[in-house]
């Protein structure tokens, strides 16, 4: 039972995890394949699949383990919500696997053998374009969470990171985890592990504005609004 | 009254599960007559319309009947939370009979007649996309009942449905009744009667998976979170 | 005071007909102006913006007008809810005049000129899906308000025209109002004049069916359910 | 403190107006490099985008500044609901500080020079269509604020927006601000400067039809609905 309680969250952020990779990677795979004329089209079904699937793994997951799958909000948890440090390893490492993983069964189902990309994404202004994106991720989670509308938190970070493939120069990989395990898929989806590290980096930058921005912006205690003023 | 009473979940499923029928089929006919040159835009139209059907169909049909429209569900239902294993049956009946119906509907109104499908599905990499879809279908509705949430599983299951057609590698067919239905129609959206049989036995052991995962990440009892954790 | 009491709905329906017009005809001459070589991708931006335009159209007009835009759900409240007959014809008046009008704006905007369709589309199969569609829309709306659950007819109703854009062959019309306002717009989403009169009978018949359909299975004082079974 | 409680609403707009424009004109940019050989793709690319980002940033920054983005909505706020007229000036001015600094966050992220538009789009219909879309926008908004329901303008404004894109021969810019932001971008979304003063007049007067449109049909006091009469 206690062991239990204990592995329950971090089984929740490998599985959650893996599944939003398999996602990501999976509608990227099959959008490749079926539109291969217009890579724009592509986008467009890799953001429908993913914002329907992100919004509906939060909802799952939210109970089970806070549905972060995301290590830069992990973090984000233990600086702003006093979250307990020594659980971010552990959550950041399920987080990892289980987008490892979801690159692996993405691959499987579609028939892809598992190889690293080669697609070379780190450009100053993809760079740029992650800061953003992740900073407006850590503000939406927060400005939410500080509010007492963690509720929204499945619709809202679902239709910010279908809106986020489109608005950000990078499409938006805006998480660590799902990073490394992208650098596992040669396909639309992919990035190559030398682009990797930069990517990284931007994002904990970005969170670190995100979390700094939901902290001024929504002092705590903050309450959900009753009139728009 | 009692005849009612007994009847009416039973017309329930049988006409919700033939609406999604007509809804899968007859957008994947629409979608094939008007885009006949891009099969990821095809799947977008059908994808797009199957999310927004099927979410209408459960809000209408879960105070009637539960809106299984599905045989999988049903046995998890009978499984997980005590539903009669004595209507298992007639549910499953009812299920198969309203898809039928559902696909001879979508044939009449799009001229095109009711003909066996021979669209060859039953790869291995689509029936381990049967296991993972039907896997997460059943987490997903599960997930849900088990926090006291049913009331968001008519737009939580249309958006899984919708990313799923994408980021499965058979499109998500999920359910045992919708793949025999599916036999009927020799369109986008068929599959030949000769795969059905692995189909339903791959939806029936991500069934089984999607049930133990729900059971043992969502104990009984638990309760909608107000905090995320 | 009591004359605005007794103009206010009859304006709200007007008013809220002719933007639904605007939007279901607009729409289809941008697609159509815009994506000229793909009828599929006129489909679906058409289809998009009526989903995203009538859920927000009803969520404003609600309060005001109850928010019908459509004569078949007026008469369908006057047999099952109680209004009283004297107020259908005026507000089916007011519904078509809206539908008028909002084909001219639309047109107007576009500079396309206002003439009539020369679109035919009464075919079988065509008025067939109107059947289907107008008793899927007055089942929709019926169960959601024999529930207590009209808070969620935007959303639901918006998310079922969508997808019946695609499910029916007809790219369902299902409104007699919108009907005779497509005659007017000789675009993609026209209808010649000598068609209106199948389309609106097959509408009052699919109606009827809708209105039998909701009565018997969601008897009068059902309640939201609690659980899904 | 008193200083933070003063600047936070002002930051929140620049903020919020700033993002809202590097969703619509980023999004823009990234639809028309991926597709270039159908505009209505490309508009329902930037469609999609805009109204999954718009919904997300009203229910970030309604508790901090009301999440107005729009001189025209801080104007009509003034007059239908007492906002103290000497905080328009300033929020005005945040907004439209704000949506410039998004066109030229925009231009960074694409490596697109910051350039004014030379797209003339100061055409009769496009004029009329602003008056259009800006009337329905304050509409929407005021509408749901007089009936209590000011939690469901972040979904209602986003597909309002979502669908005008399509159903407005202007494709809706709806918005003083986001007009001015957009004459720093020479790209799909860019509108040339000297088309500007036109949109912004017609937007101006659309909100006032907006206002008394709302003031008229929601008399002050409306409560939301529990009938649908």
């Amino acid at each position: 039972m206690h062991r239990a309680a204990f592995l329950r969250p971090l089984v929740g952020e490998l599985l959650g995890s893996g599944l939003l990779a398999a996602v990501v990677i999976g509608s990227g795979i099959m959008a490749q394949r079926l539109s291969p004329d217009d890579v724009g089209l592509q986008l467009l079904q890799n953001a429908f699949a993913t914002a329907l699937g992100l919004a509906v793994l939060i909802l799952v997951f939210q109970p089970i383990s806070g549905a972060h799958f995301n290590p830069v909000v992990t973090l984000a948890d233990a600086a702003m919500r006093g979250r307990a440090w020594r659980t971010v390893m552990p959550y950041a490492a399920a987080q990892i696997a289980g987008c490892l993983a979801g690159a692996v069964l993405a691959g499987a189902m579609f028939g892809t053998p598992v190889a690293f990309s080669t697609t070379d994404r780190a450009t100053p202004g993809n760079l740029l374009a992650e800061v953003v994106a992740t900073a407006g991720l850590v503000l939406v989670v927060f400005a939410l969470a500080r509010t007492g509308r963690q509720h929204l938190a499945a619709p809202a970070v679902g239709a910010y990171i279908g809106a986020a493939y489109f608005f950000t120069a990078s499409t938006s990989f805006a998480n660590p985890a799902i990073t490394i395990g992208r650098t596992l898929s040669d396909t639309f989806a992919g990035i190559a592990p030398s682009s990797a590290p930069a990517f990284i980096l931007a994002q904990l930058v970005g969170g670190a504005v995100g979390a700094v921005l939901a902290a001024w912006l929504v002092p705590a205690g903050s309450r959900e609004p009753v009139s728009t003023r």
